[in-house]
């Protein structure tokens, strides 16, 4: 479900695997019209060609619903309400898998738990995939390590198997709600690791502020979610790191634009791209708000993301924070 | 002591910090010359200019030695021992700081412990300096932070205040052998970082190893050295960053001569420069005979370096390692 990078590279990653046939579900009927002629997505990823032969598209999220067992989201979140509004479909029955990496906004829920909550999907048949995995290096069949998270270990095994590829090894964990909301937290650092390099901060400092947010996840995680949990297992730090340090980071170049003295409006038009730690910053936040969490990066975020608190300022008043 | 970046570095914060005056040991007459001539070190951040009359230079080191006594050692591990040799003052009632980050080799002991085993200088009387901070950074007046331990805390605090200036800021610790492991093992894992960027492997497995080598430092200076600590402070986890990520680290740079298929001996010729991981994977891999820590990158790194196993095939195998 979903016609971006990640579900391109998804859709790659299962059909390696030797899935016989998928069913791809895409809201544009041009844009399955253009993928058909052209065996790729030309919008995401088009060095990635398909056998089409092998793929059933649906622009009728319905159809595409009823005529599958398993269905793997991986729209943006900010989207996934809009996507879910034209559901006329009982899906409590499905297997749900979030590749979404992201909370609904507006619920502030992890995405497994709105399925949970809102379709009546039981937990145990709800999965969460996350891990350090840059679609555009996944379409270069470059390793990368998913974790795909469920109650049920034995579903979470069954799932993982479908993704394992010789560019990609699975490992499984039970912390579906930890590693969903660690997933959108990264993007979150990203912001803040992108601001601090636009406001010239060198790698020294970089450093110290990825350090800290590692931290920060730990900590926000542990409170709303306790678990035993290793923070720097792949899935967590690993993810974080490969956000906010890789030149593919959509969040990060966000915050680059946004220490740059860009406004938040002028950074999403230029980019022509969702940032999604923009939603995330606020959901946490809200979240947070229950909880109190000591969280100094967060509120520096979204102080210049949403209170149009100067970065510099914000920044130099975080510093004081940071050890 | 040292005439390379670091303690070129560590010179520049304590003159910026007030220090009235320093002593300056070099072992090179002619480099003490030509700072004196044109007012830095023609050899190591010469864009960084010196207030030469507040600098004593000393090329004989038991005259350094005799008129200071606060001794901050910076010279890289390997040469230590070659320095103290000519040492025939008693230094039993110095301040002893190491700002080395290494081990000694052949005694496989952290500077620290060297400094009170073989010249009775008592633990509380030494400190060392950790932190993720290149030294190119720092002659840019770029943020950076420091971490000073001691065993004694108030020695620890009244150090870290000679090295606070407007772009470092300092904090305390009590973890001195922990630091000084964590500082050595870091270059460890900025070589195998290189030797995976040389094998072509992207950012998204970078972000996998050294998610795992954060957790296999963690793993090694808990069962070497157990004390309640949290591995993601910026002294054990942003020096692994800073190290492993950034263009300016040497280690980094060897390993990925290495994993492009350089020898040894070519890439330390072709860099002119010692990467110290080549010596600490020595080190650690031997101390870790007595401990049994389950270290497969530093094993791995172990076997290219020192035992001529193929970086590709040493990878290949390591990867099932890693999760």
């Amino acid at each position: 479900m979903g016609g971006g990078s990640w579900a391109t590279a998804i859709a790659k990653i299962l059909m390696m695997n030797g899935t016989e046939k998928i069913n791809w579900y895409m809201r544009r009927p041009s844009q399955i019209d253009e993928f058909k002629r052209l065996g790729h997505n030309s919008a995401y990823l088009s060095s990635v060609n398909f056998d089409i032969s092998r793929i059933h598209f649906y622009s009728n999220i319905n159809f595409a619903v009823k005529n599958s067992d398993m269905l793997i989201f991986a729209t943006p979140s900010p989207y996934l309400k809009q996507h879910l509004k034209k559901l006329k479909q009982d899906i409590s029955n499905k297997i749900i898998v979030s590749a979404i990496k992201g909370i609904v906004p507006d619920e502030n829920l992890p995405v497994s738990d709105y399925f949970n909550k809102v379709y009546d999907v039981p937990m145990e048949n709800i999965a969460a995939i996350g891990g350090p995995s840059h679609a555009e290096e996944v379409a270069l069949e470059r390793l990368s390590y998913l974790t795909v998270a469920c109650t049920n270990k034995e579903r979470a095994r069954s799932i993982a198997q479908k993704f394992n590829c010789n560019f990609v090894r699975t490992t499984i964990s039970d912390d579906i709600d930890g590693i969903e909301y660690s997933s959108t937290l990264k993007n979150v650092y990203a912001i803040a690791a992108g601001i601090c390099h636009g406001l010239k901060y060198g790698d020294n400092f970089q450093s110290v502020l990825i350090s800290n947010s590692a931290q920060e996840i730990n900590r926000f995680i542990n409170t709303v979610h306790p678990l035993v949990r290793n923070i720097n297992d792949s899935v967590y730090l690993g993810d974080l790191l490969v956000t906010a340090y890789s030149r593919y980071s959509r969040n990060r170049t966000f915050g680059t634009m946004i220490g740059k003295g860009y406004s938040v409006r002028t950074a999403h038009l230029e980019m022509e791209m969702i940032a999604e730690g923009y939603y995330g910053t606020k959901c946490i936040k809200e979240i947070n708000e229950c909880y109190h969490v000591n969280m100094p990066i967060l509120d520096a975020v979204y102080n210049i993301l949403y209170e149009r608190v100067s970065p510099s300022i914000e920044i130099k008043l975080l510093i004081e924070s940071l050890r």
